[in-house]
């Protein structure tokens, strides 16, 4: 087996948009988000994905976003930009966009809200890459765009110089290991994962990487569990993956019925990091609520039980 | 029951948007598609709908839409335009600058891409209708947002004046139908239908107009068939319906195993158009295919079975 | 057009299935049940269906239902009995037993549980129709058994003359419509919708007849609705209809979020028999519970606004 | 953490039904099936599960397999067997039947076919449980069932003494990981997992074995991966979990489009075992079509680049 030089590698969290009580960004907020990161040891930062709320985010909010995350970063690690659009023509507007505001790479789904088709999910990422000088990375994410970006589908995408990595939410782990196993060939290119409660599994099966949400509220911890199972030392990886799952139960702190999943999910992260002393506070964009005093105690138990600290 | 006084009704075709062969919007073919649908006798025009590749077009592509459609238009008919956006800024945004350049009236689907509720759906009309100047309407589309609009979400929303309409295109005859008995108190909201091959059905049942997709190709006849309906002479409704049953063959004509869903049946509707000498092209948004010479020979079998003329 | 020589038409119900309160089949109570639809002019008989707790019923229980529906019909109608198997061989065995109990004719879903293909569905029905002496009739039902039968499929086994009939359950009217059309060159093929709730929009685009469910609980109103449409009174069908649609709020009488929609539904439709003095319990099949009191209050409301008699 | 102590553990392969050419039980071959797992160091056997084609065998078939597989296991290893069946009363006879016939376990999913709802799965277990004098395990295949067993609803039946354990085919690994360490204060309850693919992962997670329906084909390499799992030594078991994705490329010979995903994986494990010399026939019951001789050839080559022996 060659040995794997892939591009991005690590943990690159996805990290959230910080609003202020009326809806605009927050920038202080997200530059304390970025230097919480980096101070966690992150080795890139995902701007614009599903945890950031992109898909909530105006065009002109989101290029706010580019610009408060890349200065932040300046440099330090990888900036992946996420143009998160129906179909190719709109990504390929905003992924020039993220290009021209500073974006190291871009990260594009397959087309979503229409119905789509393998063949024209692969022309879509060639015409991405072919119209954007930067590098490609796929996003796997049934549960959003309700296709799955198979092997099959992807390694000669990659093997042709097209994606230059992927980011795998899709759960299906067969296909995953398939993935991995078909990237032994292209070490350079980036096998991620986004199942933040299994990195330590995904990389035991061969991730170069995690692109965990929950990583937002506990990046040192992520690093740990990476470093660890990087060494080989899965003792420590599955501990401290373990703790990581107890946190994640932030997410259920939401009243059930009250909110979608989305909004009980990323609601947690802000409030958690609104706890932690992070940002400033929990808003989320509309039609999304705010998570509640209640629920929002219920986090602090949460995260005394992690061991995290509170300000 | 009170007589129904719907702010829209009859045929409201959503528009095809031809593009030139560079993938450019093609004026004069969009402006012909309108004098088309006119001479028809269409009572509204729905731009940037699904049939629209409203998914695939860039925002300033959207503008151009609009800007032909409304002018062409000229006020004969009002002209709906969907602002078909993942959530509520993205939506208010495009439904404001449709609002500018002179729509009557904007379409929203739920939020998609996110996982989303019914709190933060309803929430999502409250806050677009609060934020626009036009009559809103909402399009039940589960098929491209994976929800669906329940009569105990849309009735409150009408009562309450947050929307002027719906266009179901659920495929769920239980649904639609307790939608139109709950609508019966409310005589100016709009129940439309967008399933094309059982419009005399849904108007037997109770709809106030349709919104065809098919009725690009031919809105004489989906006229013809509205008005027999309306005259409640449901024989020359269904013969007029099985014959546009007929016509819809074209969406098979694709060859199976190549494309989209949305491929198949817009790159037909525009093959039609084109053979009917309505446009110029049948190009289709990346990464959508045309339909080739094999196929086209198809359609145009299908138009002469349905007794359309032919350029 | 041909006339239309269909064998199973008007109004079959598929006959619910009376339970003892300690969960044994209360024979009385479904001869009462056979009699009741009998009485409201049912053209045939629906044993075994969903609506018939057919998927609750061990292979024993199932044979006393066909004993008790055939001997109470006595020949009046056509006994139509559901084998809703797995696969093929199970089908074959519970259909050919329902030929030895007195069944006129079989009722088949496609393949369920595994995962299924069209070559496959078809070889079912041809394997089934082949081995088991009785009219064979498909039950399309993608709810239940997670695919759905396409036209292309179902009218290839119509004209081998595998299949005698469809039970269309589907929701898909466009499906629905181009079935009905196809039918129209196989005259004795019968096409039977299962949507209670738009009967008259089938019927208009062209069905022979129903399976509706509610049919148990107001024979006279489906009968009524049926006969109306025959004779082309759209009007007096509609209203039929409409009246129906109200009736059918009983199913919304369970507390949400306490039951499924099958335990909702069927135990509305039996709550609904037992006020109406036709059957002595609503009890349910394992592992559904019976609706309460308060619940059955709600459903008496219902039944005296849509006006029927209760004992 | 205390030490667990699980019934179950190890490799459990889901023992697949070899039939003969007239699609009758092949005892011979079924004995000779045992005979190879275990050789192969199985610590189990799951007679009539998915692999085991249980939905295709009426239930005269599914008591010769009982029959066959409990005789030549002969007290060797417990035979945990499926009784699969839409709902309790069904599941409870077709238990009690195993139970008759020597089963050590019964496996029940939650209800299919018809639509459930969590708190009635909950009773459907605690009924079962209740009305058979055997260890009860839950299957979690939502694929086939189409609703999901979650930690929430199968910790407090375990806790409570209905469960012996789990057998999870959900692919839903953050649900996994939760019931696992739920798990660790039920040292007794087993978590097995069947996804065959990445068995190492689920190891490393905290499942205390397998049921691999690639089992049958390899099972010396389950266990050789087990084995390397349980003592720590990652490398190995990610070594030949890796060589056994290879080997499942045998799904992937029948030709795309001529059958379902359940005839082709099936019929390729069944397909290896008579080229390994185990089974007669690769004959598969109906409606699903056996794989040809082009498609053996396919099967035949991967089995000699997984190193494994043909007759």
């Amino acid at each position: 087996m060659t040995a794997r030089t892939p591009r991005y590698s690590g943990v690159i969290p996805p990290v959230v948009t910080p609003l202020t009580a009326d809806g605009e960004l927050d920038r202080a907020s997200l530059e304390r988000v970025v230097g919480h990161l980096l101070d966690g040891g992150v080795s890139g930062l995902f701007a614009l994905g599903s945890s950031g709320e992109t898909a909530y985010l105006t065009p002109g909010q989101q290029d706010q976003v580019i610009e408060v995350i890349t200065a932040a970063a300046a440099g330090q690690v990888p900036v992946l930009v996420g143009a998160i659009e129906t179909t190719t023509n709109r990504a390929i507007e905003r992924a020039n966009r993220a290009a021209e505001l500073g974006a190291d790479a871009v990260v594009v789904t397959a087309p979503f809200y229409t119905r789509t088709h393998d063949i024209e999910i692969d022309r879509h990422f060639r015409d991405v890459a072919a119209a954007v000088d930067l590098p490609l990375l796929a996003y796997d994410v049934p549960v959003c765009v309700h296709s799955k970006l198979d092997p099959e589908l992807l390694l000669p995408l990659a093997a042709d110089g097209v994606l230059a990595g992927v980011k795998d939410s899709s759960g299906d782990d067969g296909s995953f290991r398939r993935l991995v196993i078909g990237a032994r060939e292209l070490p350079g290119f980036s096998v991620l994962t986004g199942h933040e409660l299994v990195v330590d599994s995904m990389m035991l099966g061969g991730a170069d990487g995690s692109v965990p949400g929950l990583g937002n509220v506990d990046p040192h911890g992520y690093v740990r569990l990476h470093e660890a199972a990087v060494r080989g030392d899965w003792a420590a990886a599955t501990a401290e993956q373990d703790r990581l799952v107890g946190l994640f139960d932030i997410i259920r702190a939401a009243r059930p019925g009250t909110a979608s999943a989305t909004a009980a999910g990323l609601g947690a992260f802000k409030t958690a990091l609104t706890l932690r002393g992070i940002i400033a506070t929990n808003v989320m964009s509309p039609p999304m609520r705010r998570l509640d005093v209640a629920e929002t105690a219920t986090i602090a138990e949460c995260l005394d039980r992690a061991g995290l600290s509170r300000a």
